[in-house]
């Protein structure tokens, strides 16, 4: 079993992961699909009106502010937009791919956080309005269930709260939390980068391994949303996952060559 | 098993129909939940400054002009906005829902008409840039999977064209050709009105049952968007499903409501 979460910047083409994903599951290979869709919701924000608000964590960590109208926005790009031509992709395929998202049978539980603390002009203060949370749980029936049937799951944000609240949830660390529940043999994250790199972005640093004992210096070294990538591929693996690689969503066969080790391998 | 079809309109609250289908699947009842997103298409694609265009048929009839920009903001209506918000109050209330549309695993293939005739001033044109067909086939392995495994599915337009195109599709008659294809014993269409009346709008002149043969007489009543709810009704007895329910979906328990026969009752 391989979960493989997909990117959505710039660069990054849907047809070379649909085509690797197709073979792989003409192969027999059980294979679970993660998305995200943060370019798609500022894309789809912006068309409405509703400029894009980032949060800045004071330990410098930067989050997308997710209110009440970005919340409609985020699914609609996730689950109208990214979900659907990423299942078309695979439909076109021959893949019996089906769409789910988070709060689909309740299949990944988070836990909304409440009040979030936001550095602006050098003052912190409190967001109360923000629907964002990770996955703490998820529930592998309906997964099972698709897959036992011979159906590819495709899963979208957002997750669902405590309180039954749709939250925007960081859909890497998300995948990891499936891998482990799923007892994945393998976490693929997929995206505009060939892997963790010792000098972003120069390529040619590209870090080929990371073993266990030296995750803190991995999440030292990673920028921006690669920090996210780095702390779902500690996370995976501190719950079992035997292999996470971080390896480019541009290339051909995407999944199968990071299968292959091709990219930053932590285990 | 029961085949429930529920409407967008104004006055429509999916909190009465979520609590109904929750105390029915809570009692045994296999349930198949169908929706459409037409109104939310409009007001998304306001929101978008798509306007939304309609075309009239020679014949009469009108529907929507779904070119290729509408067809993404119908998928985000249906996919993103309708079919969520209806998983979201099912899910609060114990139920297994999940959502899936017509193009997951081809779970609903239909014809693209390729070319519409369009009357616009008196003058009969023809529009080539249409997405939009009617369902033809309905793939039932992937609602008897979840079916059987306790989950209620929740399906959402588009269907898939023979050229694996998503395509706009009437979610009534949608609905009517999976009643038929799951062999359901009822098809509830609910939406904003007590069924067909004789005298539109005067609610007095409901009509209670329509036998088959007088099914050309229920068209010939019918306005609208109930011109598409009686051809459903139709297409659904012909095809073998015992009793179909045009009836209100402002009720309280407006599915066993139908059931109970309240309404306008083909059979």
């Amino acid at each position: 079993m391989i979960v493989a979460k997909i990117g959505g910047a710039a660069g990054i083409s849907h047809d070379a992961f649909c085509a690797d994903a197709a073979a792989l599951i003409e192969g027999g290979q059980r294979l679970v699909i993660v998305h995200g869709g943060s370019d798609a919701t500022t894309t789809l924000a912006r068309s409405l009106g509703h400029e894009p608000k980032f949060i800045t964590s004071p330990s410098g960590h930067t989050s997308r502010h997710t209110d009440a109208r970005t919340l409609e926005i985020f699914q609609m790009a996730c689950r109208g937009v990214v979900n659907q031509s990423l299942v078309l992709g695979l439909v076109r395929r021959g893949v019996r791919a089906v769409g789910i998202s988070g709060i689909d049978a309740a299949l990944w539980r988070g836990t909304r956080k409440s009040a979030v603390r936001a550095v602006e002009d050098g003052r912190t203060r409190i967001i109360r309005d923000d629907f964002s949370g990770t996955v703490d749980r998820v529930e592998t029936t309906l997964l099972s269930t698709l897959l036992d049937a011979g159906f590819t799951p495709v899963i979208s944000p957002p997750a669902l709260s405590e309180n039954n609240e749709p939250i925007n949830t960081d859909a890497d660390r998300a995948a990891a939390r499936t891998a482990a529940a799923l007892h994945a043999d393998s976490l693929v994250l997929l995206s505009n980068v060939t892997g963790l790199l010792r000098a972003f972005p120069d390529e040619s640093t590209l870090i080929k391994g990371v073993s266990i004992d030296r995750m803190d210096e991995a999440e030292s070294l990673a920028q921006g949303r690669m920090k996210n990538k780095v702390l779902a591929a500690r996370e995976a693996i501190l719950a079992g996952v035997p292999r996470v690689v971080i390896a480019d969503a541009r290339a051909i066969d995407p999944i199968s060559r990071a299968v292959r080790g091709v990219g930053t391998v932590f285990a």
